[in-house]
């Protein structure tokens, strides 16, 4: 069973539901009373809602309490402490985390936790202050693996590496002009490798605070790849040398 | 040089560039004269284009002819025939080409564009019909790569494999369940590797006609990919296979 990570919870009524459409945040489903609120019917549509038109009896045997023939179902998102996910995957397993550092687009960051999941990845940890947040985009994106992933938010990057560390974790950053290849990560430890933003790469800190650097061999004119791509080739190339 | 596949081309005037933002075709530059237009300019501060607004005495100095100060800069993008880049590429060359099967999502044929460049693909092969088209998103994901990777637009994916190997290109399509993975893709030929897109893969006809089929092994509970991301991991293997 998941430890409390992904709970869905029932919105009611007109103004509650609309606060949350003024916002990114995600809804897993809208219910709607037959003929009730057209134009929020057009809003949700582009917003592309999974939308549950339900005739009044049938919503009104779904649904009790004040209502007004809206109901918003949206995850209740749950960010775990570092020393919970130390907790549930210690190092003697060699697990394998993900930090990101920058990752400001929600197309990446859903992509990155999708890729990350398929991959075995068991944590991602993302910093509070200069990251995306879960948007309805990144758990779009996502595409329910969302549900299935541990996150980690916390204030200070480099100090978290430094207790990764001290828990027996090898640090792996990237950088375009690293002298090994991606192919080189070694995977017989724990692991945390750090991706960095498509245009400024990981910090100078952290770059120095990692154990190694690694970079992915490319040979075009224009040499960079989405962020969502590098992190999906250096996860799964990871996942291929742990022979899963 | 490139053979003629990326060109700018500069459209003089308010109706026709008014023509050029009701569309999604890409806009490389904006140049308009200072104090015209302020509308315009919200539009295309929105759509992210580089603006660059010049005083009256430099943009008349810079551009003749009727352009009613607002001149926008675009790529001619103009595609190779297979037969174009079967010359250009023989197969005793040993290129690696691409084709896209049903990628609709501009993010995904941009971000697979920008990878394919960088692992060296030589050429990507699109459906003429069933595609998005090299709108405005796809270049701008693209990074700048765009003007360095041929394309190639076809009418028909599955007669267009059967020429590919009668020219001796081998056909490498993509399943969640084939018996290979992405790790056993021989790549001492010339080969063409079918992409699919996320919800469909790859269609029936297409996998048939394939010479084998990979797929990339997953440990997780979705266990789906991003098809950017799927391409990315699978294109980046064959360039590391190849020791380029």
């Amino acid at each position: 069973m998941r430890v409390g990570v992904f709970l869905s919870l029932l919105i009611y009524g007109k103004n509650p539901c609309k606060e949350i459409l003024a916002t990114d945040k995600p809804i897993i489903r809208a219910y709607l009373e037959k003929g009730i609120n057209d134009d929020l019917l057009k809003i949700l549509q582009k917003k592309e809602v999974e939308i549950i038109v339900l005739p009044k009896n049938d919503f009104y045997g779904k649904f009790t309490g004040n209502h007004q023939g809206i109901v918003f179902e949206v995850p209740d998102y749950k960010f775990l402490s570092l020393e919970e996910v130390l907790k549930k995957y210690p190092a003697s397993d060699k697990p394998v985390f993900l930090m990101l550092d920058g990752i400001t687009d929600p197309h990446n960051l859903g992509a990155i936790i999708r890729s990350a999941e398929a991959a075995g990845i068991k944590a991602i940890i993302i910093p509070k202050n200069r990251s995306v947040g879960i948007t309805g985009t990144v758990a779009k994106v996502a595409s329910g693996s969302l549900e299935y992933m541990d996150l980690v938010e916390v204030t200070n990057l480099a100090q978290t590496i430094e207790k990764l560390k001290k828990m027996n974790f090898w640090i792996v950053g990237t950088d375009m002009i690293a002298p090994k290849t991606y192919s080189d990560i070694d995977v017989s430890s724990a692991l945390c490798v750090i991706i960095g933003s498509e245009g400024k790469g990981i910090s100078r800190l952290l770059k120095e605070t990692a154990d190694y650097l690694v970079n992915i061999p490319m040979v075009g004119k224009v040499n960079s790849l989405n962020a969502s791509v590098s992190a999906g080739i250096i996860i799964f190339e990871i996942l291929k040398k742990k022979g899963l």
